[in-house]
């Protein structure tokens, strides 16, 4: 097993061939602008990982990885018109460089280019790839409208909002890893528990991105401090606020939620103090540690697996909850 | 082999068996409505009717002709966005009774749906349904990028317009009787031949479907009559027209379809008339006939084929081609 930065510039390598140079340009130009705007590649690296992991070479599961990139990819870009956000990774959304059809229209093709890559590999590979993908892309879709249906909604459960992250973040992580697994020829067993690990790795990301997006440092923190606070967003610290509170502290709490003032220092501030006191900061800072253990139980429980690929796996993890950015 | 209506009854009862009851209904509710809106259903029929043509009970290409429908609808979702359509026969489009987040999330859903069918098959035939159908879906964005830059380009070439309907419309066609024979385990050059009879088959009916767009009877044609000249579309018409006018009448031709009348009665009636002086009507209508023929001499070049089959096809084909609808 090599370092996450190895895999992190072989995956870079070969996305750099996949440049579509085909006819109509108004199509592709698009979609090699999203690809080329970077990231961290945390999925199609995991997806390598994994492959090393149930010892195959990683250069087996590049096409796989690819796929989630790009299927990655052209879910954010059919969110950011959904959204109607300016930019992505600091440069202009492709709706805002082109126009909403040309997101629409490339975003499509991204999709289906992401189904083709898995003809890179055998009949067998192939259909359990792609069912595993198109399951997981409906999760994602489902997620993605649940998100949208909590916007008017007045309340939001805790589980349904799990439930939501697991749908529209997670899922894909793990598909990530059990494709690294499919390739490898690893057992069911094997795929299961990767693809939980990855599930469980995914819920506690995204609940220390929705932490970082109140708590964050300004100075290291990739996006606006704040930004879920002033867009009104029932995250878990909000409905995690709303339970702990007593009924006087609930009013303020969702009025606080209603406002859209124009300068929003002071809507923040007052946010992330009920957050703190309310405990709801401290729950959510348990409950990145719960899905992080419990993905590191799974992995544990994966006798198949090298311990120092095991330790491995677990440092990245570790990594990604104790990020700042 | 059944008559088409035969068909179109055993499609139609296999599609409510589709119908998708699953959470959150905000994203499946207009995937069930836009595949409930009717329609003639020509592709699913085709692949039913390609599968007995290769001696396959039809019953088995059912799946294969799902996705095409599936398909299909996703385009015109996506494609009713993009055109800011209001109607799509005769109904609100999906973006209009909800709106056009809605009708992206729930077109993606769809596109993932039409993969998904392709997993009631084996590994072999769900590599080979996929690998036509991501082809097939990637040449129809592109088409519809091709008709999207024909609207703001000056000059079209008749080659460029006849590769935008190929694509747009026509390799769907083609696809959705490979796939018949796909799932009838026909032989490869058997596939090619009954796709490039479709193809054929499918240009023609587009050629036709631009003449009665023109000169079809208001009381019979679905559509407005006069439609695409209202629109300024640059149709095989249109650009028939101008090739074979002097530069005078070029120039006025031109002119006339860079207005935007309110009363648009004027207008309909003088392209019409240049449609038919210069010759452009007639020479569509030798197309259509040109296609038509060009696919009846690639059916009749399947020695495997009985002839009463081929003559069973050919009838549906001409049916469509005399069509006034």
């Amino acid at each position: 097993m090599q370092t996450v930065e190895y895999y992190q510039e072989a995956f870079g390598t070969f996305l750099k061939t996949f440049v579509k140079r085909r006819e109509p340009e108004t199509l592709y130009d698009p979609v090699n602008y999203i690809l080329n705007l970077g990231g961290k590649r945390l999925r199609p690296v995991l997806t390598l990982m994994t492959a090393e992991l149930f010892n195959c070479d990683y250069t087996q599961a590049l096409n796989a990885a690819l796929s989630i990139e790009v299927f990655h990819n052209f879910s954010l870009v059919h969110d950011d018109i959904m959204d109607d956000a300016p930019l992505r990774r600091g440069k202009e959304t492709v709706h805002e460089k082109w126009d909403i059809n040309t997101g629409i229209l490339s975003g499509d093709a991204m999709l289906i280019l992401a189904y083709q890559l898995f003809e890179n590999y055998d009949a067998n590979t192939f259909q359990a790839l792609a069912k595993l993908f198109s399951k997981t892309a409906l999760e994602v879709c489902e997620g993605q409208q649940y998100d949208i249906d909590f916007e008017t909604r007045d309340v939001v459960g805790i589980d349904e909002y799990l439930k939501m992250i697991e749908y529209k973040t997670a899922v894909l992580v793990g598909a990530a890893m059990q494709m690294g697994a499919i390739v490898s020829k690893a057992s069911t067993d094997d795929q299961i528990a990767i693809y939980e690990f990855g599930k469980n790795l995914g819920i506690a990301f995204q609940l220390q991105d929705d932490y970082l997006d109140a708590f964050g440092n300004p100075e290291t923190f990739g996006k606006q401090v704040g930004g879920d606070i002033i867009e009104n967003k029932k995250t878990y610290l909000y409905i995690k606020a709303l339970e702990f509170s007593n009924a006087h502290e609930a009013l303020e709490l969702q009025h606080l939620f209603s406002l859209n003032p124009t300068d929003t220092t002071d809507k923040v501030t007052t946010a992330k103090q009920i957050f703190a006191s309310s405990g709801s900061a401290d729950a959510i800072k348990k409950e990145v540690a719960h899905y992080t253990e419990k993905a590191f139980l799974v992995l544990d429980s994966l006798t198949s697996v090298d311990d120092h690929k095991k330790a491995a796996l677990k440092q990245f993890g570790a990594s990604l909850m104790n990020r700042e950015v």
